[in-house]
């Protein structure tokens, strides 16, 4: 099933679909030669947005969650990628510690983590938990719905402090699905004998979103000259904005000339293409993750004359850190539509490959506002399905497939933009 | 769907599956830093057996047909598994020339090929098919059952004839799917500019039957001692006889012989595992295939006592070759059956992923005869259905995807030795 596309101007994607179609020998050679130079983040997944006039990626994950909404179908795929993953790492390996998020309550978090266990587990390795939670002394069992569980245990460095694992486990490789929101817990410095995926500067304690854009913005330029694009079809303006207090109003100012700026770019975008649709921006907190300190703004003004919920809404973020930093970026509209409900594209990567994805669906939120919202729902991408490779005959627009590998394709760069900005912002690049 | 195991004498198997699933983190490993000192052929198929106490590969194909039996829902996999291998190639490729066998009238091996070729396309290549056959002087198209058409274009050496390809298509790899039974054709000799898979060596001009069966003996060997299990139960034991010739009844003293020794050494494993069932023995080609040349034997005199017809069956081949040199292979019984007919599993290999499988069925053959005869029928292996990764809790035998790893485990064996063998087989080492 291929979401409806809610507008009727969907000219320049279906035209783009086709093109990407079309270049698909071009786009693999130029990826596999791209990998070459560039080693892929372990996994990775991708918020998308479709507008029908353009295709971007808004936000890219490192340490994605979720995977138990990917179909189980598309398992057998995941297997296969993260076997080639962990070839590449460490061949020798035996045991992966997986590092999860501290929320014991969220039992979809556990849900996702369960699943990525199976598909380690398949690849051939012994999976177990380490807690960053320093108050979990012993090991702590967590029943999931369906009656299984999991088992959460202490981490521990080795006698000679050189080495992770937990009680009789020792790791060649330790996988963090934590993203670091608050900052690096010393347990993990010092690690140079084990591999540590992501790396710890892939954590939001160090990484920011404007980084990754830069670095989008490279890859997008070199991209679209490739397929003979505007890169804008592909790439949300963005700007940073720094010191920024929504509670004490300053730096307000900046913030809203920063916003009349991106406004302008769109209009001015939006004009060239004749699109009637209101430009707006998106203004999230610079670092940080799950749907929180976002606000979707038509009018600069409106940065200014927020009440007192939405301010501490935009200064507070996960783990109580105060945000002060926040990158403005284009709105990109989402015209997909799974029933009533407005549906964006989240795509998953392991390694280099696509392995799934599916469709964050929200029935309360409107085409411009974010989906990553309480009340959100998951609808698998029709991805092993039928005919699951791309149909060159297909009409645009009308085989999933066809669309699905257009949405791999965006999502891709989005992670080759993520291995630039790991090379670039790596504090030690000597070792990386 | 698993077949059902039409014979009560099926513990060892299931005890096996239970081993193999619980032992999957040591076995992956292995495979790992295999395939760091061996590198796997571009792709395999395997015929297996599976008796209830034994499961065993009996034909190991370099040059795989059957593509269009796969199911649909695997072609992700296979992508992304020649993703793989392409990028070991050749990370620059543009172009692939593939060389299919040469019969024109074969409708099902042009439904495989146009879906091999679907799959490169998908994996980000132009293909392209070039011809061996030297009448073939123009490009010819071949309209296939569902109105689709595939292109077969005459192969020339470049001006300096240094490189192979077609008019206007250089490529940077060629893949053979042809299996060069009579000889090499001198238009495929002295490439060295272009990536050959597999080599010529893989064809059967040059290969035989007991060099790969005396390298998977050297595989199984090393894998049974780590997961504790008698070799036998993978392997089928094998002899050569050469000089055979049916026609003028010279070597078939020694022939006879070697079947008396092989369905001895049947007899006491029978004995030592309580088997009523009677042995019989497989004499067939040492180079060939297609299901040619091949004859159940249950007591050695059979060989002695053929018919005309029988005769001529044993001596010539596909292409009309003359056979001297025989197999006499352990016949291993297929007691699995879908419906009331006799079925055996086929699995297909990329690079050294499975990709998929299919079982072979025949509904007027028995367990003790060769299924690849014309009359089979195919049925895909139950690889992408719900849940398609193994379930370590499932009772043995009732889960697919737990047999399906298995036959993935043992057809990776069979790859494995396909690896050593042609390394050990390399007319030129220095070059491979």
């Amino acid at each position: 099933m291929v979401p409806h596309l809610a507008t009727a101007f969907n000219g320049p994607l279906l035209e783009f679909e086709k093109k990407i179609l079309e270049a698909t020998p071009s786009i693999e050679r130029w990826f596999r030669l791209e990998w070459q130079e560039h080693t892929p983040p372990f996994y990775c997944s991708v918020d998308m947005r479709n507008s029908g006039f353009k295709l971007a990626p808004v936000d890219t994950n490192l340490f994605p969650g979720g995977f138990n909404h990917l179909s189980s179908e598309v398992l057998p795929l995941a297997v296969q990628a993260s076997m080639a993953a962990i070839e590449k790492y460490c061949p020798d390996a035996r045991n992966l510690l997986l590092i999860p998020e501290g929320n014991p309550c969220n039992m979809t978090y556990w849900q996702n983590i369960a699943r990525q266990m199976q598909i380690y587990r398949q690849t051939g390795l012994n999976v177990r938990l380490g807690s960053l939670d320093e108050n979990l002394k012993t090991a702590t069992t967590i029943v999931l719905p369906d009656g299984s569980d999991l088992v959460l245990e202490p981490l521990q460095r080795s006698a000679n402090g050189r080495r992770l694992g937990l009680k009789n486990f020792d790791p060649c490789t330790i996988l963090l699905n934590n993203d670091l929101s608050q900052s690096i817990p010393s347990i993990l410095e010092e690690i140079h004998e084990q591999t540590l995926l992501p790396p710890l500067h892939a954590g939001w304690a160090m990484r920011r979103k404007t980084n990754h854009f830069d670095c989008y913005d490279e890859v997008v330029k070199k991209f679209s000259k490739m397929v003979e694009i505007d890169p804008w079809m592909l790439n949300p303006f963005h700007a940073k904005c720094t010191d920024v207090n929504f509670d004490e109003g300053t730096g307000l100012d900046a913030l809203m000339a920063t916003v009349d700026t991106i406004l302008a770019k769109i209009r001015k975008k939006y004009k060239e293409y004749g699109i009637k649709e209101k430009p707006f921006v998106i203004v999230k907190a610079d670092a940080g993750t799950c749907g929180m300190g976002i606000m979707t703004v038509r009018d600069s003004r409106e940065v200014r004359d927020l009440n007192a919920k939405q301010k501490n809404k935009m200064t507070v973020v996960k783990d109580g850190r105060a945000v002060r930093d926040f990158i403005v970026q284009e709105g990109v509209y989402t015209f997909e539509q799974i029933g009533e409900s407005v549906a964006e594209p989240v795509v998953y990567m392991i390694d280099r490959y696509v392995v799934g994805g599916f469709y964050r669906v929200h029935q309360d939120r409107g085409v411009d506002e974010n989906l990553n919202a309480p009340g959100m729902e998951f609808v698998p991408l029709a991805f092993a399905q039928q005919h699951a490779v791309p149909d060159m005959r297909a009409k645009p627009g009308t085989a999933a497939p066809n669309r699905f590998y257009m949405y791999g394709v965006v999502a891709r760069l989005a992670l080759l933009a993520a291995s630039l900005e790991l090379e670039k912002t790596d504090p030690h690049p000597e070792i990386y």
